[in-house]
């Protein structure tokens, strides 16, 4: 067989991106070659420094270059709430709403069964330990409420209630700025069941 | 102002894919970083000796490591036919369909007055050089079927017209396997201008 062409190549390895097909992977590097090749070549250096130097915080397993990442590092962090999320991206999200100052947990997964994902692979032990610390009162879990995401919340949570930990959930119901006639029946019944009390 | 981490300068630099936007990149830098670092690795060299290796052939103006490209090297095309087209995209599509054996030209590009690219920037000297070598007897025009498509096959139709060179252009008409109630006017109105005589 011939080796591929470095134009080929260029398409193959595009592919590792989530959701780039062939087509797409070519139209990209096409691209790259005619419109932005100075761009191209930032990309690889920084493709090239971030797989060097990023790992896992030792504190709360998200993405960091350091030993401890600097949420875990700052010292205007309420360390008495640890919020439990399933990859970065979420924690972005929750840090984004500017409504939680606690401290995270990263899972780096989900509960999956069937993928042969179970509590080992997600690493529990490390949360049960880090959750232990004496300081941690309230472990906030924000898994996806997906049925994996709920599956993985409600083991979490049992594991941490055997020991004794104050465990919530984020409150489920109809999205702000959301229209009745627009929610799927499921999260309308939902915010049925879990409907608050505003006066008596 | 901090310097970026090495994941918010992976996100930075994956924007330089098309129809790549800030929530995106972020979602291509986690996944690497979190499935696929060996992919980033290959990605990140592949991107490298792509815009080191990559440049433009002498004869059709595609993309190749070499002086002359695959094509332009083979002794099995037809040196009589030149097919011009607006990209190295085109030219595989062209290339795909097995219906043509000559040769190729690439505009990189089209003509787009508003956006200040004219004969000039598209290198129409090269292409009207290029098509009388002597051996050329007809100018297959594959340009887009846009606007500034249809305007640059005019155009060049107009000059290698004026240098008693043949010049044709693909087919319009109805897609194979179309059916009448869901083609566009447009293009069902010109089918019907350019119909073709099958028996008198």
């Amino acid at each position: 067989m011939e080796p591929l062409s470095s134009l080929e190549e260029l398409t193959q390895a595009l592919r590792c991106l989530p959701s780039v097909g062939p087509k797409a992977a070519q139209r990209m590097a096409l691209h790259l070659l005619q419109h932005d090749r100075d761009g191209a070549q930032r990309l690889a250096l920084a493709l090239e420094a971030a797989t060097r130097t990023i790992r896992h915080c030792q504190r709360c397993n998200t993405f960091t270059e350091d030993e401890l990442c600097t949420l875990c590092r700052s010292a205007k962090r309420d360390a008495t709430l640890l919020c439990v999320v399933e990859t970065p991206a979420d924690l972005m999200m929750v840090e984004h709403t500017q409504a939680y100052a606690g401290l995270y947990f990263v899972l780096m997964g989900r509960l999956s069964p069937l993928d042969g994902i179970g509590p080992r692979e997600i690493r529990l032990d490390r949360l049960l330990k880090r959750a232990q610390d004496g300081v941690v009162r309230e472990v906030v879990l924000a898994t996806n409420f997906t049925n994996e995401g709920e599956a993985t919340a409600h083991y979490i949570a049992e594991l941490l209630a055997a020991r004794k930990l104050k465990v919530t959930r984020l409150a489920r119901g109809v999205p702000v700025g959301g229209e009745l006639e627009y929610v799927d029946s499921g999260t309308l019944a939902q915010a049925m069941r879990e409907r608050r009390l505003l006066a008596n």
